[in-house]
């Protein structure tokens, strides 16, 4: 199975109000609750696609057993989730129905005990036993020491596991070091990890960094992948409209589904790409659109540069 | 035992923010859960002080059970809430930590279905049976009758008790209309009830049009009460800092705790105005400042007019 990882899972609510204005009181005229964490957006693309997933983390309180809940409903997803003392977070998007413009609320999440995180790191390495691949994904909550996802790398390679990693600031600079096989940073994460606002030098020294491969996601140009296999670029069939939410996790999703198929990267690429392109386009916040999905898989470019890096 | 009747519960949430921006993204400092909705305001301050307080209403969902596991802990409240199928709302106030000042998200509530309906009037028959006063509180979920305050003062009247009727717009119009002994409107819900801004003449009007007893709530200028035994202007000691919130709450509960203690009118005001300005100064909003309480109990100005209204 795949193994993905959300340390901080959410329960991501959705309002929708006439127009936001600070200091006014706003009647919210629609509420819609999903789990959220990378994660777990992560492994509902996975299984959407087919595959068997299965999510740990933390959980915990009201919050958490709604997010449980709720993924006993997703089929082909396997809840590991490990319980914690405190609350699962909420994340608050409050849409604007004038300006379509969304404002983000994010609770911190609960505080996790030592004993909590020792607990969490017997049981990853129990699943790691039967994972093909494990993804490690988002922000560390509160208690959580930020060297977290060095240890969480060096645990999937002693077991031989393929690890891909997709968080940002201090976690993935300290995660990197410990040489995962794929990192997924954003143009901004990427940024902020290397001091280098141009993707390819920026992409190249992450790899020097430790990472064995590094995918960008540039937004509207695509992924830019720089493998010990080669360097590629995947473009998106068309300039997309929509909302980018869940995008970056769908192509991880694309990412590792390739990976477990053992395809080529241009494919892996074009799978990823074509995911996070019919997510943007899709009607549902977070959700990819599967006819726009087999639509796109046929239209994204995807150009190898001669010089392997 | 007092009854309040809360029909739209609510799980109130204060979120802590640095500067609250539309359209970008913001990390939350502080959560504070609190249950929520009037009459669970008015009954958690009648506990307080030292009054049996049964409260009633709707509740459903993870919300609603994280609002009766909080009710729990509260000495001397009685939980009658009545389950729902939809989940109980939540209400968000965004503090921006720069300005103090506040932006509220509320959710509309949970639909009640006309079977819910039924099962709610019958138990409140039955709670009406050991009241010694009921007091209805806030605004109606959706899939409640308009004229759903109207019925419950009805039945109130039939079975002796006196009813305090506390919301606004449509549902007070038609409220006011069935004759409860006090409504208690802030000076817009008057206005809007009357459609005349002067306080005494819409006062006067509210009770032609159906109401025993007004007592305004007038924010700074205190408590103004026109009675069949006379009227009372109460004034708050000092111009007072604070939050507003769950200052009106406190009000309804100063009347009916004196009320139950047959206290006379003038010392009903001076108790409600008291808790009142206590809620507002006090640093936890929607509670009162017990030390604060007691010194104003000795500085409202209750004053009389001769003439009977």
């Amino acid at each position: 199975m795949i193994l993905t990882v959300t340390l901080n899972t959410a329960l991501d609510i959705t309002y929708r109000v006439r127009a936001l204005r600070p200091h006014a009181s706003h009647r919210v005229s629609e509420v819609i609750e999903r789990p959220g964490g990378k994660g777990l957006n992560v492994a509902r693309v996975l299984a959407a696609l087919g595959h068997e997933v299965t999510v740990t983390g933390f959980t915990g309180g009201a919050t958490g057993r709604v997010v449980q809940d709720q993924l006993t409903g997703v089929p082909g997803v396997v809840d590991a989730l490990l319980p914690v003392s405190g609350p699962t977070r909420r994340t608050i998007a409050v849409v604007d129905e004038r300006t379509g413009d969304t404002t983000q609320l994010n609770e911190p999440g609960p505080t996790v005990t030592p004993a909590e995180w020792s607990a969490f790191q017997e049981a990853y390495d129990d699943l790691l036993a039967s994972a093909s691949v494990v993804a490690l994904c988002g922000s560390l909550p509160p208690g959580v020491p930020v060297g977290a996802y060095a240890g969480l790398v060096r645990s999937a390679k002693a077991a031989e596991v393929p690890v891909l990693l997709d968080t940002s600031g201090e976690a993935l600079r300290r995660g990197v070091a410990a040489r995962p096989d794929i990192i997924k940073p954003n143009a901004d994460e990427l940024a902020e990890l290397t001091g280098s606002h141009d993707p390819l030098r920026a992409t190249q020294d992450a790899r020097r960094r430790g990472a064995r491969t590094v995918v960008a996601s540039l937004g509207e140009s695509g992924l830019l992948a720089v493998t010990p296999e080669g360097r590629w670029q995947a473009t998106p069939p068309t300039r997309l409209h929509g909302n980018p939410t869940g995008a970056g996790d769908a192509a991880v999703a694309g990412l590792l589904s390739g990976l477990v198929e053992k395809l080529p990267w241009p494919d892996r690429l074009t799978r990823a790409t074509a995911l996070s392109a019919a997510t943007v386009v899709s009607p549902t916040a977070g959700e990819f659109d599967r006819a726009a999905y087999e639509e796109f898989l046929h239209r994204v470019a995807v150009t190898a540069e001669v010089t392997a890096a």
